[in-house]
């Protein structure tokens, strides 16, 4: 019997569904980009749909993670998974399962979370699923969204010669994790001395965040990209090809590159940092380009234009040109800031590793 | 802090969605019926959409439910809800939380299941999540449907005098569990006392399932009631109100009082039962009315028709008339067979009991 942790993700995913066949007119694009695309019936509009599901204790960690951060944060995943189409979210459904230590209050709470960010991307909450769980919290979430007809940006359309872009900056989310994590452990060092000395005492923690609240809020505050979407469309330029970068920026790129049949080319001294994550990196010691490729939850778009879109893009705030897409016998790789050029490999966030 | 069992499964989802107000046109009916109901600017076809989250130790027990069986079971309620509004299942995503001792095999027969399901209803598969566990199984299954622009059934179109109606029947799904149950005890004990006298003793158990296929069948193997669907849409009748009995018949009975602002009147010796169901209840001394009311996992439809649909329905094979719709004043009655009047309540499957 073979173990899940062998195939990893996305080979599992493709294992259990490789051999589906669409069977209905009504589905336009199925499992393997960020949204299914449907329609039904529709002249206007095609409709998608994404789904994610977090699991305490391997997604989030509820000691550091509040509860209405954490309901803004699983509602502005799914709302980047439709933006990476080219869409616009407009319905959610939301089925919780809670632990017994879980309070009215506490759901409140979350519930509170969500409606902001629902309520900031013009979203609908219509249903959902509310149960109990033997163990920790379980959030499922599927967003709705809808695209002009025949116009979702999938992760198939790169062309050789296109230029790789993404938004924003990259690795902050990742490096706010490492910071939230070891002032964990601080907290629980410190407990643990002084419990040494008195069995009942207890802490007046106060986690050293300072200067670093950008990394914070990357982590448990992410922003879907709506406004690129729609900076996007107002210069005129159409993506070939869109995905959000979740898993990070290495991954994200392989799966562009597989889905197209391409190749690319990205320049280690282009990838957008921001000044915290790379002070941070060097205080834990990390490679921050390493961070930058492989730490995920940053949920910037990552897409591809046409070279003749250079100069509009170029113009863009917020947007940087990382790269550009090649034959596929050149692979995925990364030139280093010396020059030297490396292969990419999806070491993103593995769920199963 | 109030704990979430003082409000129950529908009180906690009535707190947390009472005040959501709708803000997109595309956006038709939100949470309140067995599914949303969403229109893109499609002429034909509204979009339905249903989820549920299922957790191991709650919803299911893989102790006595093979993986092929879950996966198909899982599809089928969520099909079940969107027969339910009248409509067509279409598609479905599937998310999966994996604990460390899934295997990939395992994962192969989830699928089968859920496959075979897809294939008798003509749902695609489009999407879904994969990822790990820390504790057991958890899945959400989100189908997408479609039904006829302006013609989904909702919970809230019963009038007073209409007749209500139930396929199949109920309390089977109960009785199949309580059956498995005891087979899952007895095994135990019997383990228990053959370990006594040799602490690495296996165990040859073959539980007693003669003569209770049926309840067995309709606990693993429920099928969602397309064929009841069509039955009444060839029949010319169109039902008032709708809605699938998943958590008992008490249960959904007040949901449509509720929502359509009536009472009802039903009759004990009306509500459809199995030989077998009766038989079990019999020797598990339990009341079988009780069972068929708050038992639970039926799938079957329960809808209300207008009188004058009378005749038409009593020609309809596998539907039996249990009552009729009154003003709301009367409540929500239960006439027993020596002609006492008691008041329905909702004790069905309480998630958070």
């Amino acid at each position: 019997m073979a173990e899940i942790s062998t195939l990893g993700e996305f080979g599992l995913i493709r294992r259990l569904t490789k051999d589906i066949e669409l069977k209905n007119t009504e589905t336009l694009k199925g499992v393997g980009d960020d949204c299914a695309v449907l329609n039904f019936g529709s002249k206007e509009h095609d409709v998608l749909v994404t789904t994610d599901l977090l699991m305490e204790g391997v997604h989030f960690d509820l000691t550091y993670m509040p509860l209405k951060h954490l309901g803004y944060k699983a509602a502005q995943v799914n709302f980047s998974d439709v933006y990476a189409m080219g869409g616009t979210p407009k319905q959610i459904t939301v089925s919780l399962a809670l632990g017994r230590r879980f309070t009215v209050e506490g759901m409140d709470e979350f519930y509170e979370g969500l409606r902001l960010a629902c309520d900031a991307h013009g979203v609908d909450i219509v249903g959902g699923d509310t149960t109990s769980s033997r163990t920790g919290l379980a959030i499922s979430i599927t967003c709705i969204g809808m695209v002009e007809k025949g116009k979702a940006i999938l992760r198939s359309g790169a062309h050789p010669t296109d230029l790789i872009c993404v938004s924003g900056d990259l690795g902050a989310a990742y490096m706010g994790l490492q910071l939230l994590e070891r002032e964990k452990q601080v907290y629980y060092q410190q407990l643990e001395e002084a419990r040494r000395k008195d069995p009942k005492a207890t802490l007046d923690f106060q986690p050293d965040f300072a200067g670093r609240e950008y990394l914070l809020e990357r982590q448990m505050r992410p922003e879907a990209r709506k406004d690129i979407v729609e900076k996007l469309r107002s210069a005129g330029i159409r993506p070939t090809s869109m995905m959000d970068v979740s898993d990070g920026l290495s991954s994200e790129l392989l799966h562009i590159c597989h889905e197209s049949g391409v190749g690319c080319r990205v320049y280690e001294e282009r990838i957008p940092l921001d000044y915290q994550t790379a002070v941070m990196a060097e205080e834990l010691n990390m490679n921050v380009t390493t961070c930058a490729l492989n730490g995920g939850e940053d949920y910037e778009l990552l897409f591809t234009v046409p070279l003749t879109d250079h100069e509009k893009i170029e113009q863009l705030e917020g947007i940087r040109l990382i790269g550009h897409v090649t034959e596929p016998s050149l692979g995925a790789a990364l030139i280093t800031r010396d020059g030297q050029e490396f292969q990419l490999q999806a070491q993103g966030w593995q769920a199963f590793s």
